[in-house]
C-alpha cells in the first residue's frame, strides 16, 4: 500500500515512455499548472515536444532512472511494454501510480486472466501453450483458435491464428519458445472498452463504453455511444470497475470487452474481457472533445490525489486514427470545419504506426 | 502585401512573447503537429513550458531576433507592447503574422480610433491630449472624461478618470508628457467582445460575442451567449469583421464594444468600438471548451494557410480569471466535476496578475 500523494499545481509528475499517450498526458497535466519530466529512449518521441523536460535513456538505466526520480515528485507510465523492474526501483524512491505489481499482471496473458477469473469474469476460453501439443488440444476442444505470446504483443503483433492442425508447426516455429497462450476464436457481435479512471481514495468514475472497430489488430475507429441495451453497457462498466478494484489500480485504464450474440452467451454471460490496459487507451481519445474530462486529465487528477471530474460524453462522437500513410489525409480533413484534428508530430511514416486521429462530437 | 503562406505538420512556428496566451497558441500547435519556437524576454515564461523550444533573450535584441527567425517558418506574436521595429526587422527575414504595420495602428490609441471612423464606425467621443488645457476642453465638452495613454496600457494602466477640472493637474502630472487621448466616459449598459480569425485568403469566422465584465480595468468573467438581440449580435460582427478587413487582419483578433443604452444612441448607433487587440484575447478563452474550434487553434490555422474550423459555440458558457490570490481557489473548483481548470503555471502571485482560468460548459 503506497501512501498517498497530493500535489499542488507546479510540481513535477514524471512520466516513463514517449509517444502520442505521454504527449497527450503532457497537454492535460499543463492545463493543471503540472510541470512534466518523460523518461524514453527514444531521442525525437513525440513527447519530448510538450514535456517541461526530456529525458533520453534506456528502460534500464539505473543511474539515469535514478536521476530521473530525484528530479518528479510522482512517477506514472504511458507504455506497458517495461520492465517492470526499473519501476520497483523507481518505487523505492518515489511513489508510482498504478502501482508497478499492476504492470507484473497485465504484462502477462496468463495472469491476466487468471485475475479476470478469479474477479468472477469470463475471458474467452484459453489454455496455456508450452508444446505444439498444447496447441493441437486447443485446436480439438475450441476449434478455430488464436495463439498469442503471454508477453509483449500489442497492436495485433505476437498474434497468430489456427484453423486447422497444419497450420501449427508454423506458429510453434514463430512462437520460438515464448510462453504463450490459446484463445477460442470469438465471434463476437462488437468490441467494446470501458475507459475508467480511479482516484487513490478509490472513487472510480467510468465513460460511457465505446464501441471499437480493428483492422489488422489495431483500433481503426471508436463510437460512442456504443449502440448497445442499458443492460449491456451497466454490466460494462460494471466489469471494469471491479477489475480496476482487484488491481487496487490508480488511474486511467481501459478494459476491452467482446459482446456475444445474444443467443451465443457463455455460462448465460455476453460480455468477455478481453484485455486490460493499464493506462490511458486510444479507445478513450474521443474523451478530449467529446466528454466533459479528458481521460487524460482524469489520470492526471487521480495521481495528483485530486477530485475526478465529470465523465459525462457531450454527444454523438466518433473517433478514427490516422494510420501509416493516412496522416496524408491531414490536410484534406483540415478542410472539414467541425473535425477535431490530432498530428503527434512523428516525422516517420511507417506502416502500422499511429501518427494521429481525429474526432468528430454531433453535440446532443 | 505579404506572399501566402503555406505551412505543413512538423513545420515550426516562431511566437513572440512568452505569456499564458503563447502557452496556449503553443498547445493549440502542438495538437496539429506543429513545433513551436518561444521568444521572450522573461527567465520563466509560461509558454516555455509547451514550447519544443524557448529562446530567452530581449524583444529588442537584434542578434536573438536573426536567430530565432532562421529557425521558424512563420512568426506570430501573442503580445502587442513590442517594438515594431523588432517585427519589422523578423518580416525582411520571414513571414510575420498578422502584419508588423497591424501592431503600429493599435498600438497608439490615436490611429486605432482614426482608423476606426474610417470604417464608418463609432469610437467612444474622444479628443487628443497635448495639454492640461486639452484635458479642460475635454471636460467642458464631454463632461466626466477618462485620460489614456496614447501607447502602452493594458488591464486599466495608464488611465485616469477626470470628473471635475480639479483632476486635472494630478492625472497631468502622473501623464509625465506621455502623449494620450480624452474618452468621454461611457455609462454603457453592457461591454462586448467580438473574437474573429481571418485567414490568408480573407475568410472570416467569428465567434458568438460575449458579454464581459471587467472589474478595476481587468476581465472577470465572459459570459456566451451575450444575452443581446439578434440585431445587436450580428451589428458586433459586422464591425468586427469590417475592421479586421480594413487591417488586411491574419489571425485571431478580438474588437471590444460597448453597448450603449436603447435610449442613449449616438447617431443612432448603439455599438461604439472601444479597442481592438490584435491577438487572441482573455474574453476568447471560453472557445477551448465552449466552442468546436478554439481561437488559438483558428490563429494558428489562419497563420499556416490552413482552412478555418466552425466558431460554433456548444452550450451556454462562463469564464473566470483567477487573479493575483484568486488562484487559491484552484483547490475548490477542482472539486466541481464541471469545471473546466486552467493553471499558467506562474511561480509569483502578484496582485493583478492573471494566474488561471475557469470555464463552465452547460450544453444545449
Amino acid at each position: 500500500m503506497t501512501a498517498r500523494v497530493t500535489l499542488a499545481p507546479l510540481d513535477r509528475v514524471g512520466i516513463i515512455g514517449g509517444g502520442q499517450l505521454g504527449r497527450m498526458l503532457c497537454a492535460a497535466a499543463a492545463r493543471l499548472g503540472l510541470e512534466t519530466i518523460v523518461f524514453a529512449p527514444e531521442a525525437d518521441a513525440p513527447a519530448a515536444q510538450l514535456a517541461s523536460r526530456f529525458i533520453p535513456a534506456a528502460y534500464e538505466d539505473e543511474k539515469a532512472l535514478a536521476a530521473f526520480a530525484d528530479t518528479v515528485d510522482v512517477i506514472t507510465f504511458e507504455f506497458e511494454n517495461l520492465p517492470v523492474d526499473s519501476l520497483r526501483q523507481l518505487a523505492t524512491a518515489k511513489p508510482v501510480l498504478p502501482d508497478p505489481e499492476v504492470l507484473a499482471i497485465t504484462q502477462d496473458r496468463l495472469s491476466e486472466k487468471l485475475l479476470v477469473e478469479s474477479a468472477g469474469f469470463l475471458p474467452a476460453p484459453w489454455r496455456r501453450i508450452d508444446s505444439p501439443g498444447d496447441i493441437e488440444e486447443a485446436v480439438a476442444e475450441f476449434g478455430e483458435i488464436i495463439v498469442k505470446t503471454r508477453r509483449f504483443g500489442y497492436d495485433g503483433k505476437g498474434q497468430w491464428r489456427v484453423r486447422r492442425p497444419s497450420d501449427i508447426p508454423a506458429v510453434w516455429t514463430a512462437l520460438a519458445g515464448r510462453p504463450a497462450i490459446a484463445e477460442r476464436h470469438i465471434p463476437f457481435e462488437a468490441e467494446l472498452s470501458v475507459v475508467l479512471t480511479r482516484a487513490q481514495d478509490g472513487a472510480i468514475r467510468s465513460y460511457p463504453p465505446s464501441r471499437n472497430l480493428h483492422r489488422g489488430g489495431i483500433l481503426r475507429r471508436t463510437h460512442v455511444p456504443c449502440g448497445f441495451p442499458d443492460e449491456i453497457v451497466t454490466r460494462a462498466r460494471t466489469i471494469a470497475s471491479a477489475l480496476a478494484e482487484r488491481l487496487h489500480f490508480v488511474g486511467t485504464m481501459a478494459v476491452e470487452l467482446f459482446v456475444l450474440p445474444a443467443t451465443d452467451r457463455i455460462d448465460g454471460e455476453r460480455l468477455l474481457v478481453n484485455e486490460i490496459a493499464p493506462r490511458v487507451h486510444n479507445s478513450g481519445h474521443w474523451t478530449i472533445e467529446g466528454a466533459v474530462t479528458s481521460q487524460f486529465e482524469q489520470h492526471i487528477r487521480a495521481i495528483a490525489g485530486w477530485p475526478l471530474g465529470s465523465t459525462d460524453a457531450l454527444g454523438t462522437v466518433v473517433m478514427e486514427n490516422l494510420i501509416g500513410e493516412e496522416i496524408d489525409r491531414f490536410e484534406e480533413l483540415l478542410g472539414e470545419p467541425d473535425a477535431h484534428l490530432h498530428h503527434y508530430g512523428k516525422r516517420q511514416v511507417r506502416s502500422g504506426r499511429k501518427m494521429g486521429h481525429v474526432t468528430w462530437l454531433r453535440p446532443e
